[in-house]
């Protein structure tokens, strides 16, 4: 995955002293991508080193690889999932569409203890980025989204829905305005499943 | 913030071929410390530029500084607060205290709207460390207990809460066992209040 983050303060950070300092933030357009693990806490309480060795493979084998290939500008672990910027909302979109039909496929015939099943959320608009991380509205509207997502499936706003939407080869279903807990305003949110996902449907949250 | 994380992997990533394939994990006992920040969402859409900016002076003035004097042998950013891992619990702990005790004084005189509270947990035991993160159990634990610490205070596990209570000049209280969504077992829980604390209960939770 590629985790460098080129910025006019990621320069300045070779000069000492003013890397310390306070640095205006680079603003730039961006599509955001936020993934987590289904139950990943309760998969991580029954076996915590499986868990990390699964979750391991599928960003090792299939996550990083897919983010690098649609050009991701930044992206880091959350650590159980990613948080990744694009430079289109449907860069970010096609990304987690590959990844979640793929995913289908790497969970076929596995037990529910040793699946792993992804959320997305995706959002789109003016970020702020410094040498550490990404922040804004978006990003946080993607996080909250990622919780709504039906398990190997994605979760959208309205615009990213408008932006990609005549691009896709798979349906864009409109779940309404939502209210989020801590967001000022409602957010209409739009999902995407993808096919053979209702192998998710008994998934990590079912564990006892 | 010392982010720098030398592990056996870390060694191997130079090593062409090698990083790239399944690697055995580092496991090693850790005090591990999360905090984020109260209301960060609603902040952040209410005014973004405003909240990062006031966001990163806390962590530039205060926290990272406080992180890199407790010796954290790791410490990520998580957007709206941090993660980090210590030697000790107790190094852990006073870390944790010293900064709620500064911000008291930082919050003083500040309207809600620019007032950054931040909420932390802490937790103890083995964890599993790679090149990019941390996992395991009590980092999820750290994570979850942060959710019901007091707004500029502290929440942590039994076993925190037996190795450095002797050592601390708070007093720490007792909430008794609390189920968690999605942990397996039932966790006990002990709060740490700072004095001064009260300024923040009018925090940006109350914001519409």
């Amino acid at each position: 995955m590629r985790t460098e983050h080129f910025t006019t303060a990621g320069a300045l950070a070779a000069m000492p002293g003013i890397a310390d300092g306070p640095q205006l933030p680079e603003r730039r357009w961006a599509a955001v991508l936020t993934a987590d693990v289904v139950g990943y806490s309760r998969l991580t309480s029954l076996n915590q080193e499986q868990t990390y060795l699964l979750y391991k493979a599928h960003r090792r084998e299939l996550i990083d690889p897919k983010i690098a290939e649609y050009r991701a500008r930044f992206a880091k672990s959350t650590g159980d999932g990613i948080l990744a910027e694009f430079e289109t909302a449907l860069d970010a979109a096609q990304c987690a569409i590959a990844v979640q039909e793929r995913m289908v496929e790497r969970c076929k015939g596995e037990s529910v203890h040793r699946r792993i099943v992804f959320r997305m959320g995706l959002s789109c608009g003016n970020i702020i980025a410094d040498r550490e991380d990404i922040y804004g509205h978006d990003v946080n509207v993607a996080a909250r989204l990622q919780t709504v997502a039906p398990a190997g499936g994605i979760a959208m706003t309205e615009k990213v829905a408008e932006l990609v939407g005549p691009s896709l080869h798979l349906p864009l279903e409109d779940l309404g305005v939502q209210q989020f807990r801590n967001m000022c305003h409602p957010i209409r949110v739009f999902q995407c499943r993808v096919p053979g996902e209702s192998i998710h449907e008994n998934s990590a949250e079912s564990l006892v």
